[in-house]
């Protein structure tokens, strides 16, 4: 067999249908992901602009604004709410915590602006619900930011996978870890807040990228899940997974052997052992790295390392480039919905050590 | 901090006690990996000979006595049963299918010879208690042939985490696959008959390098499993584990993920993610391979290529370094019973997709 991986063509852009458009952006929540990623990432991309900045504070929301080219509008939460400055943006992209995205997805739909919803895509399956039920009542498009579905290795990795290169695929292994109270050094920090974050810290935040990633690349989704879960440093008495271990049996038969920690060593890796081969990527999940990509078969090893790629680049032209051509962008609402029952699943079956069901996606 | 990785002294023998003296074996079991590698690799030690060969079949033992220097005796199981030529061997290496362990240790026993004794130690938890029990009856010195825990990069793993350099363990992934029935082409093999593999074909065969080795650089052991275990193929109708996977929860609190194979793509690795850094050895578990150990500690990465080492030499000399210098090998029946203990909960776990507990080991 001839294995294709071309490697000119590594970071194509598969996904493009439109020429030309622009689309501009209301950004919901001015954290240091969209200051520091995010805002950085549209200003880089061909088809986004950064048009109107939204946050608690106008100060806020002012300085922002001023640190960025192109911002037109800096509003209040409340003056976003009340259908402020509509015409400054064609779409949202919303990066509150978890559980404050309901209401801003509920004024976009209102607004007849599509949205781009930062995952976990809610605090809980209910809300999740509500988000994806507000989207279909009005028909406004919802794509939830799984950045690693745009990200050229990953893509790349679906392709040789769907061309049977490793064969069936068997078992996936998955971890993404960081020190959470280093990189931000605030014990009171939202993601260790259940009321904000929902569920827990570490699968709703890390977990999520190893099981939405093996979702993605195999095409399938999980029907049980067995966990493990514990907190035992100062600072994580409120969630109960500042580490996390699960497993994931999915349709196809795979299996997903995934681990995170929001209190461990900034690491993270993707692995699919299949019957005729392996993929590892490593590191995959955290942005602005240089990916190196192995690719076994038999006795024989590949290794490609790819240039970093600025997934949210990727990300926010692909959503772009979808609303300009009239397509839907993916992932949907149904598809993130899929992940926040199997990440409830992994909660209630870290709380009862019992294997959960996952309950199979209806479409919309 | 100050990373020591001493890279001139990586395969030192930090377990030699003994100058000199030979310990000659007999070899119970001539399958392919006897003759291959057990035997070249005693034929290379410092301190072992090639004695005695025990088979089936008179005409294969006189054969493999042909082919390989040294050997003095070639018997068939009943003439090593009954005693013969106790005089040329002075302890005993078990190669028999899992099943079959059992009567050569009860004899090697009575005739006073220490014994190496392939893992997993027997078919099952009451066989190998069985083992360990005439042994410690009889004052026999009994090892089990982990040969991962004499190989240099998992000792010098075991080190680095000892002196605390990747912080406290959190998480391990391990995995070890092969294409059993293109190996071995043939569907009567013994690992696929419940009556002579024990439990099953895959934890029992494969899965028990990453548990173990997890046992061993943590100096720990599991306290609770969960797995999933799947046979699908022609040829794995009797056993229920095609493909495994498992999770560990260890007495120190680490959560290891293992998945093991016996029909999927040859691969091996083991990770530790630590807090404060991370360990992979890649491949690991296969011998005569090529090791990469990378170790990253913060935004440092170190990658260590070490050259193959027979690891069945290496675990020959080491077994009969501790007999020349009457100290007591390892791992010893006590550590091996608790891998039995965890395989069985393992294919309990399996069955009814519970967490099971793993009953501690007590000292002998």
């Amino acid at each position: 067999m001839t294995f294709e991986l071309p490697i000119d063509e590594f970071t194509r852009r598969d996904w493009r249908r439109s020429s030309e458009g622009t689309v501009r952006f209301a950004l919901i929540g001015l954290g240091w992901w969209t200051r520091e990623e995010a805002m950085p990432a549209i200003a880089s991309s061909t088809f986004c602009e950064n048009a109107v900045v939204v946050s608690g504070s106008s100060e806020k929301a002012a300085s922002v604004a001023d640190d960025h080219d192109g911002v037109t509008h800096a509003l209040t939460y409340e003056e976003f709410l009340d259908g402020t400055a509509q015409d400054a943006y064609d779409a949202v992209y919303i990066v509150t915590p978890n559980a404050l995205h309901l209401p801003y997805v509920e004024a976009a739909a209102e607004f007849g602006k599509p949205v781009l919803c930062e995952k976990p895509m809610e605090a809980s399956v209910e809300r999740a619900e509500q988000v994806v039920n507000c989207c279909t009542d009005t028909g406004t498009p919802l794509m939830v930011a799984y950045r690693m579905q745009t990200d050229p290795a990953v893509r790349r990795t679906r392709e040789i996978i769907e061309a049977g290169d490793i064969g069936d695929p068997v078992q996936i292994h998955g971890h993404m870890s960081q020190p959470l109270l280093d990189v931000i050094p605030n014990p009171d920090q939202w993601r260790l807040d259940p009321d904000l974050t929902g569920y827990g810290a570490t699968v709703m935040d890390l977990g999520i990228y190893p099981l939405n990633t093996a979702r993605f690349v195999l095409d399938a989704d999980p029907v049980s899940v067995r966990a493990h879960l514990r907190s035992e440093s100062t600072g994580f008495g409120d969630v109960p997974d500042e580490h996390a271990s699960f497993e994931l049996v999915c349709d196809d038969g795979t299996v997903v052997s995934a681990t995170a920690s929001q209190n461990a060593q900034r690491a993270s890796h993707f692995r699919i052992v299949g019957t005729e081969g392996e993929i590892l990527l490593e590191p995959v999940f955290y942005p602005d790295q240089t990916r190196f990509m192995t690719v076994r078969r038999g006795e024989t090893t590949a290794e490609v390392q790819v240039p970093p790629v600025n997934q949210m680049t990727e990300e926010f032209d692909y959503f772009a480039d979808c609303l300009l051509s009239d397509a839907s962008p993916y992932a949907d609402g149904a598809h993130a919905l899929t992940d926040m029952r199997a990440i409830a699943a992994i909660y209630e079956a870290g709380e009862t050590g019992e294997t959960v069901g996952v309950e199979p996606a209806t479409d919309e």
